[in-house]
Formats: C-alpha cells, sequence, structure tokens
C-alpha cells in the first residue's frame, strides 16, 4: 500500500539534503555498506548535503573524523551541525557572566567554552560555593558519577534559579544491535521532573535545530523550503521534525523501523513521511 | 532581590520588540492603560515591533482591527504573527492534495484555504466518505458541537494517517477576570493522548514560532538576534520560548505573572526573563 | 511461544471468577456467543463470579438488566461492582454536607445521592453561587454541553477547592466495530491538567476497585487471593490491575487485544497474564 | 480562613491513627520534639497505630530500631508497614518460579527472598544469560552503580517481557535540611519511559498501601474506615492517598508542607485534609 522508493530517484528532486547519521549513514559497526558511493553521487550532481545529528558529546571535527577515516572525503566539520552546536549559540547570546557548570566529558564541553566565561564539571562544583554559577547545560551522558554528581546536579537546581539546557533530546542510544545505553537526554527529563522546572532542549525533532541547520545551509546555498529533504531513520525525531518544519522527508529502513513494520509505525504514529527507502544505497 | 526596570529604558536597548498580546497590550475589558502612548513612543524612536499570538480563530487583518478601533495607528496586519499563519506554511509547504478537514469557525478556515485545496468543517466530514481527506486542521474551539464533532474528529485519525495540525498551543484563555474558557489546543491535547498519534503544534513557545517571526522581520530590518526584544507575561510560553530562541526577555506584571508572585514563579519555574517590568506603560 | 489455554480447563481452577463486561461477556451487537452457557457452567460448577465495570453511567440494576434481558439468570444486581460504587463510597466516607454537583445523566446521579447530600447536575450550576458545592463529581459522558458545562466545570474548581472525583477511568469505549466514543475519564484527564489539581479516580486498573471486589466476595465466600480470577480483555487495566493486586488473571482475544497480536502486544507492555484464551466459550 | 486543629483533640476522635513517618515523626536529625509523649499518649488512650512508609531499603525490624534507639517503646516491627511488604506480597503471589533481579542493597533482598525463589542482584546479572529472570523489582537507590546497572536493567526488560515492581513511589528524600537525594522511585519512572513497559508500583498514594495496612490492622482491631485517621506531611502521597481511600486525614506543617503555605499548597493542588496541626505535638 506505501510503495518503496528509489533513493537516487528521490535524492534527484533536491538541491539539499539533511541526513540524520545513526541508522542512516552509520550504526554500532561503523559506516553501512554504500555511504561512500552515495556521497559520491551526490557530489557528482551538485547536491549539497548536512548531517543533523542530537549529540552534543563530540566536536563537529571528531564527528567528521569517522566519516574522514572511512574514506569519505566529501564529509568535513563544515557540513556537521550537533544540537552541541544550538547549546552554545544559546550561551553566546544568553549567558553573559559567571561559570557554566556541566554534567558531561571534558571533550563535550569545548561547546560551551566561551570569551570571558568558564566552565565547570558538575563533579567539581561545591555546593556550599554556587553562587557564581549561571546555567547548567547536560551534554554527555560519560564524564561524571551517576548517583553523586546527578544528585549534585538536582540539589544545585532547587537552590539557584539558572537555566538548564538539554544538549541532546534522546533517551537511549544503541550501542550493540541488541543493546542500548541511557542517553543524557533521559537523565535530562528525570532531573526536570524532580526538579519541578522547566528545562531547555536542543534538538531533533525540536525545529529549531532544523531552522539552525536552514540558516546555516542558506549562506552557502540559495535555497528554499522546498529544495531540502530531510533523510531519516526515526519517525519521531527525523521525520516529524522535517514535517513540521516545512521541508520534505524520507524514511529509510536501515536503523529505528523495520522493513517489515514501516506501514504499522506510520499508521500508528500519525507521521507521515513523503518518501520511504529501503536504505540510501544508490 | 530581583529588581523591576522602567520599560522605557529597557525597550530603548533593542532595534525590534516582539509582543504578546493577552496580558500585554489587552485583556479581557480591551487595551491597556498606556499601550497607545507606547505606541507612539516605540514609532517615534525607531523601533519596529511584532504582535505575537497564540491565536488561530481570526486572521491578523481581524486580529489588527481591535487596536485600529482603539485609535492606536501603528498597528495594522503587517505587524501581526499568529500561530494561524504557521499552519498556513505547513500546508503550503506539505499538503498538496485532498481536502483539509477543520475543527473551527469558518472565519478560522481562511488560514487554510489555499489554491488547489478544499476545505471542510469536521462538522461536515461524512465518515463513510473520508477517502479525500488530507489533513486536520485545529483552529478555534467554537463552530462546532463539541460532544458529536470531538468524537468524529478522534474517529477520522484513527481511521485514516493523516497529519493532524494544531493552531493554538494554549490550554485556556481568559474571557472575565475570574474565568477562562477551554481553547483549541487542550481539545487537541485530548485527542492526541485518545488516538496515540503524534500532533504537530503552532505556537509559542515553540521555537518555529519565534523563527518565524524573526524570518518575517528580517525581510524589513537588518537585526541579529541581539537587537529583539520579546515582551510577554507569561513565563511558560513568552519568556522560555524568547529565551530559547536566544533573543532577550522581558517580563510584565499585568497578565500571568502577579506583582506579588514573580519571584515565587522564576524561581519555581527556573525560567529566568532579562528583565521585569511592572507593565509596558512607559 | 505463548500458548492458548481452554476456558473450561482455566475456569475449574478457582473458587471465583471476576470478570469485566465489555469485550469478554458483550460487545457493541450485544451478548457474546457462549456466554450463557458459560454462566451456567459456573454455577453448576459452585464457581462465583462477579463482574467488575468502569461503568458510572448506570446503576447495578439496570446494567444486570441487559444479561436477564438475554436469559442469563445467574447475573444480578448483586453480580455487579461497578467503579460508581466506590464513588458513591467515597461520599459516604468523606462528604458531610453541601451539594455536590456532577458530570453526567440523572439516571447517573443515583450513585452521589445519599441521606442529607444534595445533587446538581454542573448545568444547573450558578457561578456566582457556588458557596455550598462540596465535589464535582464526573459520572458520564452524556447529560450535558459539553462545550458551556466543560468550562463552567472547570471554573467552579478553579475557584473553590473542592474534591473532584472521576468514576470512570477509561478514555474511549466502543460505539460500533470500528468507532469509538470519548468516555467521560478522557474529559477528567483534559479538565484535571487544564486545572493544575490532583484529581481522585475510581475504576480498574487502580487497586481500589480489585481490594473494593475482593472485599465484597468475602462477605460471601471463604477466599483468599488465590481462589480468584481476573478475565479481562485489556492489558492496560483488567491484566496489570488484577495481576498488581495479587490475583491470576486470564487474557480473552474478543476486545480489545487480537488473536494475531497478542504476543506481540503483551510484549510491547511488558504485562503478562498468567493464561490466555481465545475467549471465554467453553 | 483554614484553622489549625489541636492534635489532642483530633486523635481522640479516632480508635487508629496511621502515621506518615518522614515529616512526621523523624526528619533528617533523628526524631522530632514530642513523638515520645505522643505515642505514650496514645497508648494510655487505647488508640492504636500504624506507620506505613515508602520504604523499600530496610526492613520492618530494622526500622522500628530507630525508634526504639529513641527510647520510644510503643513502636515494634509490627507497627511498620513499608512498600517492601507488599512487594514482598506480589512475589509471593504471583512469582512462582526463576530468579528475581533487584536494585538495591543485599539488605533491602529481605523483601523478596521468598521459599524456592532466588534473589540475584542486578549487578551480577549476565545479559547472555537471563532466561530464568522471572521479575525485576527496585526497591533501594543504593547497592548497584548508576550508569552500568541502570542500562543493564533496562537491556534486560527490553529483552525479557517480566513484570517489573518498584516499591517506592517517592521521587526524592530528604537528606539534610536543604539537600535530597533522588530515590528508586525516580529511577523507575526514568526505566519505564526508556522501555515503554507499564511498570507495577507499591507505595503511598496508592490505594493499596491503605489496603494493605487497614487488613492488617483489620486482623487486630475491630474497626471500620471510620476510626481510622492518616496523618501526614505530603498532600500528594499522605493526605490524597488516605482521602481516596476513605479515611480520615489530618495534614501536620512539619514536612513537606510549610506553615506559611500550606493554604495556598490546598487550594492549588484541590487535595483537603480533614483537619490541619501544626505538628504531632500534644
Amino acid at each position: 500500500m506505501m510503495g518503496l522508493d528509489d533513493f537516487k530517484d528521490v535524492a534527484l528532486k533536491y538541491k539539499v539534503i539533511f541526513f540524520d547519521a545513526y541508522g542512516v549513514l552509520k550504526n554500532y559497526k561503523g559506516m553501512l555498506p554504500g555511504v561512500k558511493e552515495m556521497f559520491h553521487f551526490l557530489q557528482e550532481n551538485n547536491i549539497a548535503f548536512y548531517i543533523l545529528t542530537n549529540d552534543a558529546s563530540r566536536s563537529p571535527e571528531l564527528l567528521a573524523k569517522s566519516y574522514i577515516d572511512a574514506g569519505i572525503v566529501e564529509v568535513n566539520e563544515n557540513k556537521i551541525i550537533s544540537s552541541g552546536m544550538l547549546a552554545r549559540e544559546y550561551i553566546q547570546n544568553k549567558v553573559q557572566r559567571g561559570r557554566i557548570a556541566y554534567l558531561g566529558t571534558e571533550a563535550s564541553a569545548h561547546y560551551i567554552e566561551n570569551e570571558g566565561l568558564n566552565t565547570i564539571s558538575i563533579k567539581d562544583v561545591d555546593l556550599e560555593n554556587y553562587i557564581d554559577i549561571s546555567a547548567l547545560v547536560l551534554l554527555d551522558d560519560e564524564g561524571f558519577d551517576w548517583n553523586v554528581d546527578l544528585i549534585k546536579a538536582l540539589n544545585l537546581i532547587r537552590k539557584k534559579p539558572i537555566p538548564v539546557i538539554v544538549a541532546n533530546t534522546d533517551g537511549t542510544y544503541p550501542v550493540t544491535r541488541k543493546d542500548v545505553a541511557i542517553s543524557v537526554g533521559a537523565v535530562g527529563d528525570m532531573l526536570e521532573a524532580l526538579a519541578r522546572k522547566t528545562f531547555i532542549r536542543f534538538g531533533k525533532p525540536d525545529s529549531q535545530m532544523f531552522s539552525f541547520a536552514f540558516d546555516y545551509c542558506a549562506k552557502e546555498h540559495d535555497v528554499t523550503k522546498k529544495d531540502i529533504l530531510m533523510v531519516g531513520d526515526s519517525l519521531i525525531t527525523d521525520i516529524i521534525g522535517g514535517n513540521k518544519f516545512g521541508i520534505d522527508t524520507c524514511l529509510v529502513l536501515t536503523g529505528n523501523v523495520q522493513p517489515d513494520s514501516y506501514e504499522l509505525m506510520i499508521r500508528s504514529y500519525g507521521i507521515i513521511p513523503d518518501y520511504i527507502c529501503e536504505s540510501i544505497v544508490l
């Protein structure tokens, strides 16, 4: 009833393609088959692309490196748009003073390091001396002690009314074919409920991620929303986010949604992609 | 501890001001005192403004009329940015065929009337013949029978996987000093939970509303986010939405948040405006 | 993997059986095939039974009548345990004075009529004179104007801190093979969210319904929890409720859960019945 | 407007009193002033009592010890009713085979140790060999590595459809005058959302806790619901739970609800106690 489309035919209709990374271009084992050829094809046909990822654990440079290491020369740090970049823009626009506490690794903290602002890992925060802490940013699920430091983070925001920024909206991420890990987005949901505060979240499906990517892309390309396609494996982040932002969307069946259940899932959620492709293989 | 600012001093720091309407410029009795003088002051000082409203029940023309009727000559339909305009943009970008069913008055349906597309009030939908219905849009809490037509809307979306767009994210709106009415946003929440679908919502605090206003404003003015101030009476729509979008925010105490409890509410929600003014009176 | 059991074999292991009504004994067309024979079999084998229903729209007498009219002589009003009976018990224990406002038909109001207490339909409440109203009870989705009277109910509870009792926890109920209606439970969820209050709910899966039935049953029969089986068609009301209360549970596939998807649903919810039977047919 | 009652006068109206522990009888510093005298007064006046606590981290014996150590001779293990006891009853009634995995300390595991059943800490579970695990019980926030073992628990329940029991419904518990810790109830909420399962929860305000206490009490005393008073410091657990169960309730202002804001909180939640006392001091 819902037929499958050929990715090559779909891609040729657009000037710019936004890709989700995990489940579309890569998985827990590394790059998916055909990714290299696909990017080459886009290049040959003058189709620009960006990779939109709910990942604030590593810098765009590091995120790009995994593609470059796999011999995909078309990807570089300027092609990566991560939710961490939105957190950084927020900090730049809205946090003018003080120290910024964070949950995450030191590597993730690069997103919030900014002229005139100091950052401090939550594990180094002293709850007797938190007067100059001006924001809390959740960046990564690693780099801290979950029990001790989540409790510390909770008590910090109970005592001091500071903005809390969650730079990753996902609940889990896959680590093997069958197993997942808990992402810092889920940790943020728990802390928000316990503190009864309203946190600020960045990442798909929120339209600010798409808007950021569109503005970023519009600096280099003369495009309207009708020229852009979002390709993703998740109905509830990639597809609904792209739909709501007003760009066309393409579901691929190499990640969250399986080939044997895509019709059921589309009907069940009521989230309808413009195209469905088995994969990005040409 | 949190001091009050003078609105005149605050306004003079910005090139553009976004205003919420209800609780800031008007209330159930009509225009608030000082609004006329304030708009005149902005004009004299070359400060541009837009009114951002979660209202899809009436066209920008009709929304502007209430200001014009009150002798405020600076307001016209081009100054109004309503959540209904985002619903219209969505329809234009993403719904290419079929009939669009809607909950609301005929007046509200103007937002979704589009070349080549027919609209149909949910009350005229025949549940035996819905094959060509391609979307459902929730526009206004009036214009239909709540019992009969909400059930009809629920059964429609249970049977057919179509996008459901909610063009008003508010739960209630004030009708007298003490009483509220239930807005179509709350009706949308109920239907979404019962249908177990994911609806598409437009309106503050969602960043797409601010992004739409920013792009709209950028066509006429050469501005960055740092040049814009959001003025609102609601922490959970105006202030958090403006904060997250990265513009400065100003809470006024003439609506949702009372002068005797603003500190408590700011602490309790953890949503912190850049400025707090008693009102927009100069 | 999860094999089907024979209902006769299962039933013979217990002294008392609790039945859900809709989807187990009846559906929108009337009694299901085999119900009459099944009740006769229980009688012959000295197995007691009760019918537990989330229905406060009609009295036990009226609820029993549909069985009697179908020639099922074993059912009478003493076999019916409805969520309305818990609302009545609450009123008797906790509301000693004033008038009790209700949403529902006059027939449903019988549950809350009590010596010394007056009841008043929400449609007759005067919002200028509500001083003696001491509780609001949601009984049925019929008997009032959804738009006018839901707004009136919302404003009443915003103004006066009274307990709100919801005597039906279901969101929808089936009216034909494909269509549902919105039950007063969903209306209660909407009002509770808008009023930011905490309502009091009665009905499966809440354990108070099972506890009430157990106490009711223990007056006539010498039983422990191990002697009782709950038979239902819904994992999220009948089965989880029975499991949590500590009695054995049997899922039948004649209502909410279909024969072709029961394994998927059991795995997906993580709610595991002790037995699964195609139907209550012997 | 809402006057304060004298605890002595209130207590004398009842045959049995149910006490919450934390915020009523004790706090982070130990026993509250007057508790010893109050229990002595109850004894003299033949008023029975039970302590109802959402605590599955320690056995009733250990929980009673803190009272005995403070010289309160009236308290012993038979006076303690903990949410862990309900988890134990559930296991006894519903889990007949296999190993029961748990999150918590070894001390907390005593609640689920049962003839013929083995228990295993989640930290010792091997995700390659989980075939005989028949349930997961969340008992305490200590005794495991939050990062490693919560992920393990999540993957276990994603793979195997087993019941998950949460023996503590609280989100946080106080550890000093200003600081809280995250309880295993909040951990349960996070895991339940990530796994998209429905967990089984025991503890106030759920009526099963009150029903269990009532049955327990009815073995020793000839009482009806009208003879029992629930005394607690939390509107959303003690008071609403008692109200819904149909017993009278008394809010004390020595814990969650402060003397300067009780009226506001009662109005704001819409949860109304029958009595309000400053404390249990006579």
